[in-house]
């Protein structure tokens, strides 16, 4: 059975998913807690936001590190992270949308968990390895390669929330325009 | 000379983009006119917002309006356009931002600016050209390509701001990145 401060959490991340703006009340009511029970645990809403921030970080994390260990093939690695952060981003687009406000970064400064730092190296060193071997351009730097991956990402929460773009399609779309648009050619594909 | 509504916007954009919560005391006196002056032209910080946004309508109308007009190629089109956004987006990322937090279509939806609706069909219509030529893959739907190439933008803005990608390399990696993303191949390019 899961604990009282861990329903309130992920309560928390379900509702402000659908709206940001969304009362303390509403998610003690949907967490079938009281007002006070609610702040025995988190003090003012900014606490709570950086609990879902602290889940985000271990559950993204956790899921991108089982993408990187799906295969040996580093090709088949950056695929499955693309997948896992497209999951991640759409689970907790409201803080997605917080974070791009902030410039970004705060995401990777604030908090203490090492290991969501450590995941993005593993990233970057498969996009170096891929570079190596001339899979990837060489013409084009890290920093952008980073930044493009999550653009793509949020392009694929916003067609997902717009409705625009089939379910079904998204992830296909999101992994041809990534790897085409790194100068992956449809040999490697 | 420039009137003095007109200087208030150019004002207030240039001091929302460093600092969106500015106050409009800030922007009263960065503009040299008094607080009542401003507020004989806008009622509210959100009346000044409206009319900030209205101005980028009809700039970057015009500036993508040129890009289009610069070739009859619609390659060479798409490409400009992609150019302009990028530029219009740098100049105006603070209601980029804004409109992202609102589900990125109040845009499009609010203002009576219909030129701007205009110069979306238009890049719809060099997109779908260059479908039906091959040039673009047809794997890809319009929706999805459309939202692509926003995402590219709010990339190269976030390049560009966090300064982790060298400000001549910005526009070359956007076109690389976008045009392979949708199937353009090199023999093309």
């Amino acid at each position: 059975m899961k604990n009282t401060k861990q329903k309130i959490i992920d309560t928390a991340i379900e509702i402000f998913n659908d709206d940001y703006s969304s009362t303390l009340e509403k998610v003690a009511e949907r967490s079938e807690v009281t007002r006070r029970t609610l702040h025995r645990y988190f003090t003012d809403r900014s606490d709570l936001l950086k609990a879902c921030q602290l889940e985000m970080q271990e559950n993204c994390g956790t899921s991108i590190a089982k993408a990187i260990n799906s295969s040996e093939d580093p090709l088949m690695q950056l695929e499955q992270v693309l997948y896992a952060g497209i999951d991640c981003g759409s689970k907790y687009s409201f803080l997605q949308k917080l974070y791009q406000q902030q410039d970004d970064l705060s995401q990777k400064k604030d908090e203490g968990y090492d290991a969501y730092d450590d995941i993005f190296s593993q990233t970057m060193s498969i996009i170096l390895e891929l570079q190596q071997q001339k899979v990837i351009s060489s013409n084009l730097t890290l920093p952008w390669i980073s930044l493009f991956l999550n653009g793509i990402i949020t392009t694929t929460i916003l067609s997902s929330t717009t409705g625009s773009v089939a379910r079904n399609d998204i992830k296909n779309f999101a992994w041809y325009s990534f790897s085409k648009g790194i100068g992956i050619d449809p040999g490697n594909n």
